[in-house]
């Protein structure tokens, strides 16, 4: 018999406690990842994200493909190594790139080129291609290559990129990964609700080590993400680990715990904080708001963070306003402490059986009328409800 | 008798080894302060100033006067208070800014109207009115207001300006500081060997706790900084410390110990950190380089800094190519630490009487043709040896 690389410990409804175990040691779901695309997470060092009692986080190998560039990495030891990082680390394969950089790709059965936006360089990346950068990586969870679609794509264009989706990943299952790591596939379907379940039962029966829900929280309403990923999850075997790609607002990521969800990573607590937006447990805190100035207080009082421990929004008002990094630096670590913070207390509700008691709280703090036409920033699988 | 601040701990030559009795610690001499202009040193916390054994840091009462203004300080309980700093803090006074913001000054004897580059405020600052500030931040280590000149003024016109720079320290010392604060005095005097003199005898009769040798390292050929220094340390009392304003890369630093000067500033370490350049014991290395690509040594072997125990040479400068700030504040934290360690092993050398020695292996390391139209960039007394 396999052993069982996912475990679920306790249930409350939907919502599920678990925990994975990788490669670079067991990982407490639900998780959230912060996002590392160029090797690092923003403003932060592995020593800040160990401090901060991150698990896992995710990197993009796509972009490391293109720099440093997989050999450097590989002859340096791999990404752990590289980073200096001793948890654990997802990389995705490629796959949001077909919709993030769409005006630099071509597309075709075979897989995909795609125009790097910071050098010109072009890659054809296949399913192949990808686990084998994923493998040279060294990664603890490697994703498939998926086609990630549009909100405003026709049934007809969802459907045909399904099929490719579906034969990337059966390709994929058939590379195979390395024995220390596990293989996700990425359920895709667009905002259909029978292409949803269809590509969650077809990839089930491909017994993938874990499974993402892809192409959602990328500009459509949260009803539709909601419904969609029900859709999904809902025709997902119940002993695999579910990952819900690129949501990462607290509000979100209640709603989606709710429906079985284990897995989270955004750029959204980073990006926003070195915007100057605080995530805290009075909910969104802008600290350059002229009213901080004086401020004595922490930027939330019931944080554990250093930053809390040591810095009032008066200073980091301050430094925002004088445009210092640093200012954003010590957002990035607060919000992510934040939602660390976060997950632990999901993860304690959901072994008390008061998970939905959370849920009203955070909703209640996080809700915000989400934009239809949320414009997805840059070259990461990022929410954004800016 | 009168608690003496300062104590000389052991000479070589004129290279001293001693301590500054500050309201917040002693301060082991020669010593080297972090510039924090804007009440953080660039992209670096308090809490690394902490590890880096930062025992006092250099922050600017002009700058903060404007921004975030001296009332919110002071309402926050003080400079320390606002960047949770247990170490010692000397404040400029805004001296410097008469020569940096030459264009945005108009100086009379009463005092200097300096019109803000940041939001174009307007602020007569008079000797009294620099001393008011400093006493509200709460520095340890007051600097008086001067005159800083340019390299390429006049004998007249540099003797006019040290006549208004006496002048003002006169007035100044009249004003007096609190009983936990130092007042240092500033001797001018340009390029002329009998001003520098007269500056140094003038001010060493007024007594002040310091002294500081000031509009020097501002663009004048090498041989010129140490003539012109020697002539003012030569001048001033032996049992006072001294301390030459803005310069701080290792091989002037070294030149200038040699001649009895105790303290040391500059935002160079930093400054070239953000640039991608290290300061290491094999000399400077520019992490940008390609050769670095792929090499796993650490910055610095020698060195005993997180950085350099951590990360390698190729994912620092993989930081820099992809454009990552963390690259900067990886080499920040290092570059301050190499100053850090270097200043030990000056201390170190003169207690052993090896101090000459030491020199001779810095400057060959760090050694460069200065050029005598260095550019001081921005709001600090920066040494610019770019």
């Amino acid at each position: 018999m396999e052993d069982s690389k996912f475990e679920v410990v306790a249930v409350d409804g939907l919502a599920r406690l678990g925990y994975l175990k990788t490669g670079h040691g067991n990982v407490q779901t639900p998780v959230f990842m912060p996002v590392g695309t160029n090797a690092n997470v923003k403003l932060l060092s592995t020593r800040d994200l160990e401090e901060l009692q991150a698990e896992i986080i995710l990197s993009n190998s796509y972009h490391l493909a293109v720099k440093p560039g997989v050999d450097v990495i590989k002859s340096l030891g791999g990404l752990h190594s590289f980073m200096d990082w001793r948890g654990g680390i997802l990389t995705d394969s490629g796959g949001f790139q077909i919709f993030s950089l769409r005006k630099l790709i071509e597309v075709d059965d075979e897989g995909v080129l795609i125009t790097s936006p910071v050098d010109g360089s072009k890659l054809f990346l296949t399913p192949e291609l990808s686990i084998r950068i994923q493998r040279d990586l060294g990664s603890d969870i490697v994703m498939v290559l998926d086609q990630c679609g549009h909100p405003n794509s026709s049934y007809l264009e969802t459907k045909d990129a399904l099929r490719r989706t579906h034969a990337w990943a059966k390709r994929s299952v058939q590379v195979g990964v390395a024995d220390n790591q596990m293989l996700f596939g990425i359920a895709q379907g667009g905002m259909f609700s029978d292409l949803r379940r269809m590509s969650a039962q077809y990839l089930a029966g491909l017994n993938f080590d874990g499974y993402a829900v892809g192409g959602l929280s990328i500009g459509e309403p949260l009803d539709l993400t909601l419904e969609m990923t029900y859709e999904t999850t809902n025709n997902l075997p119940r002993d695999k680990a579910r990952y819900f790609m690129g949501g990462g607002s607290p509000d979100l990521i209640v709603q989606l715990v709710d429906l079985g969800v284990d897995m989270f990573d955004s750029v959204f607590p980073t990006r926003i904080a070195r915007h100057g937006t605080a995530l805290t447990s009075y909910g969104r805190l802008n600290v350059r708001s002229s009213k901080f100035k004086t401020d004595k207080s922490p930027i939330d009082m019931n944080c554990d963070c250093f930053v809390c421990r040591r810095f009032s929004r008066a200073y980091i008002h301050h430094l925002f306003d004088r445009k210092e990094v640093l200012g954003g630096t010590l957002l990035s670590f607060h919000n992510i402490r934040f939602m660390m913070n976060l997950m632990r207390r999901i993860r304690e509700s959901i072994l008390k059986g008061s998970f939905k008691l959370l849920k009203k709280e955070v909703l209640e703090l996080y809700e915000q009328k989400r934009d239809s036409n949320c414009d997805v920033v840059g070259n990461d699988r990022g929410f954004n409800t800016g």
